[in-house]
């Protein structure tokens, strides 16, 4: 097969339309000259958009307004501010403040940063995009571009696109410096399906590969081009890596529109019989980048709380807009009514005593070791448990208002299905 | 509590009478002047019967007859055979051929053997007994049997007298040893509250106590008092060292008659919903020293196949004159009608496509370097995985053909209620 027609073919459906840039090319012109008006500084356009290589309905648009190093961030967050065109920008934080707006259709982004140069140390961290922007905007060829855009599609169709928490995949940035190493999709495409983690990528080769591995200590260590002390590609989890390169040997050796066109979802509709626990609880209203993190966290407490008991054979959380959830599938759904316990060492005479003293135990005997023993308890159910747990420490603090008033149930909502039906398609 | 007043009272209770202790001697001497009539050898009598450390009840008399080292082995198996008093006497073999009757009401056993002397190269491996027997007749005082015999009865009614290995725990002259080294029970019990293991136990200082530990690698290290390349504890096992740690305790902080005469069982009755597997098979007919390992063997072979799909809580093999038993607690009677399975390593993408072709699972996912699945199966009973087992390579040879007519059975028989209601009760 002939890829490069195949990638071509798959880049014309997925490529902004001309009328579609247009659009995209006078809003960013409009916010530009606003700010320019007002304050002395560099105004870019920075990230996909900008670099020809976002997809079909992206809305976003990125722009940095650069300072001189001499400034205090505080003044250039306050000029920037007064130079924002009329609308209804937000400021946000992340580890930087900017300013956020739905502008005329588009998800606009106004960062203010500082001039550096290459591999100099930073004085905030988003100093470096405008790097990124003229390393990448002087090396990929218009074919490249092309091929970003097919990756992008590629990896956002397995779930794996994006540098967020919920992803823990592949950004644009990564993309795009995959694709400038490997020089085509094809060719990364034959690299992954035989890489071999830690894998190790240094487009400028700074470094030994043994000493990358040492220094980033991570799966996956994309150095970056234009900071050496960087992995770009920190966000990607092994989960992540280990998709991209079953993904490629999928893909390679049976190309398809699959990869870049899910098919509608079905119904699950095995016939195993599942357990399952939902919390669903309404959703707090707290930026995402606090919410996933802590329905994480709620997850990994009550998961712990129902292993001392049950067998959790896996486990999710996510949202809509309305409600959250956290999801279990056990190996049951009740406690038997005894259970078996392993008790201190057996040469610890005084808490062997306090132990089985405690319990109470049916069975209790020595073996190897230990005290093990047999003791009657209360059957209790899953859901059970889990309400009693709500109110614990271990639940996220942001969610402990909503969660208190959650519905635990052992049915199978549509919400679910989804988590249920979870299949790595390309396996 | 004075608990040299204490053991003397036991010991009047468990000590032979007079007239048991005449009657086995003149049985004794009839089987010895038989023999001498007709071979030039030193008879010995050994073991306990002889150096008065045995119970009541006990019927064994052990007879050696002692030849000059420059015979033959089968020339003096066949002069002691020629010499036997008229009787049913059978030729058994253990690391050494030697003679069994019941005779006038005991259990005799002649054994062949050469004369050797202290820490010399055996001819054969029972050689060593007369110098035992000779060390311990000249050291241990009459308070020191009577602490024998007592010590004795504590273990026997702890389940851990004995070198068999159903037993697995200290054997008559263990128990000799023992108090040789400490000059007392109550001493040796002081001592062995606190032993923590490996304890080494070297009455005539042939090692350091690293030196023993390297050598020997047991639990439970006593060096032969006669042959200090020999580990006379090595039929310990860890779980009877530790169950006579815990006694130790228990017995010195509350001493009762309950420590030597064990309370009559009571049915098992707890609540708990144990579910329970008995394969019950006809008890082939083969020497106790061949069927206890096969047995183990096989149940450790089928307590392998059912972890596959299955929790064993608990097992034992056992048998009484007519059947044999082997005993699983599991955590449910029956699969699931699905299973969670681990994959090869993601990285292996031959291996993977072959083992998602193979299971057609309903899920499928990468996590972390491996693969996940979910696959349908039919639900299968734990009985019927005994079942398809009992012709399996696994199974001892030796219990082949009985096994194969078992009942595996899900209900609870009374021959299983001891094991249902295990109990070290000192615990």
């Amino acid at each position: 097969m002939d890829l490069n027609a195949f990638f071509e073919n798959i880049s014309r459906k997925i490529t902004p339309s001309e009328s579609e840039k247009k659009k995209q090319e006078l809003v960013a012109r409009e916010v530009i000259e606003s700010i320019q008006k007002k304050v002395k500084a560099k105004v870019l356009l920075v990230g996909s958009s900008a670099r020809d290589t976002g997809l079909k309905g992206d809305r976003d648009l990125d722009l940095f307004v650069v300072f001189n190093k001499s400034e205090k961030i505080e003044e250039i967050v306050e000029k920037t501010r007064k130079a924002l065109p009329k609308g209804e920008w937000v400021m946000h934080y992340a580890e930087h403040p900017y300013f956020k707006s739905k502008f005329k259709g588009f998800d606009v982004e106004v960062i203010p940063c500082f001039e550096i140069i290459k591999n100099e140390k930073l004085k905030s961290a988003v100093d470096r995009t405008p790097l990124h922007m003229k390393y990448l905007q002087e090396r990929l060829s218009e074919k490249q571009r092309r091929d970003v855009r097919v990756l992008k599609k590629m990896l956002k169709t397995a779930g794996i696109y994006g540098a967020e928490s919920e992803v823990s995949g592949f950004s644009g940035l990564v993309c795009e410096q995959l694709i400038l190493n490997y020089r085509s999709l094809e060719n990364l495409l034959e690299n992954a399906k035989n890489w071999s983690p830690p894998v190790v990528i240094d487009i400028e080769k700074h470094y030994q590969k043994e000493e990358a591995v040492r220094k980033f200590e991570s799966p996956f260590i994309l150095v970056d081009a234009i900071d050496f002390n960087r992995n770009a590609g920190a966000s990607v989890s092994e989960t992540s890596l280990y998709k991209f390169i079953t993904l490629s040997n999928a893909f390679l050796e049976n190309p398809s529109l699959r990869f870049f066109f899910k098919k509608s979802e079905k119904k699950f509709k095995s016939k195993a019989k599942l357990k399952t626990i939902t919390v669903k609880f309404k959703k707090p209203r707290v930026v995402e980048d606090i919410l996933y993190p802590q329905l994480k966290k709620t997850e990994k407490f009550l998961k712990n709380q129902l292993e001392k008991d049950f067998q959790v054979l896996d486990s999710d959380s996510f949202y809509d807009d309305e409600n959250a959830f956290i999801v279990f599938i056990l190996n049951k759904l009740e406690t038997e009514n005894f259970r078996k316990l392993e008790g201190p060492p057996a040469g610890r005479w005084v808490e062997v005593k306090k132990f089985i003293s405690k319990h109470k135990p049916f069975r209790k005997y020595v073996e190897g070791g230990r005290i093990v023993i047999f003791e009657e308890r209360r059957v209790e159910r899953a859901v059970d448990l889990i309400k009693r747990q709500l109110r614990a420490r271990g639940v996220g603090s942001f969610l402990r208002k909503n969660i208190l008033n959650a519905e635990v149930t052992e049915r199978k909502g549509k919400e679910i299905e989804k988590f249920l039906s979870k299949s790595d398609f390309w396996l």
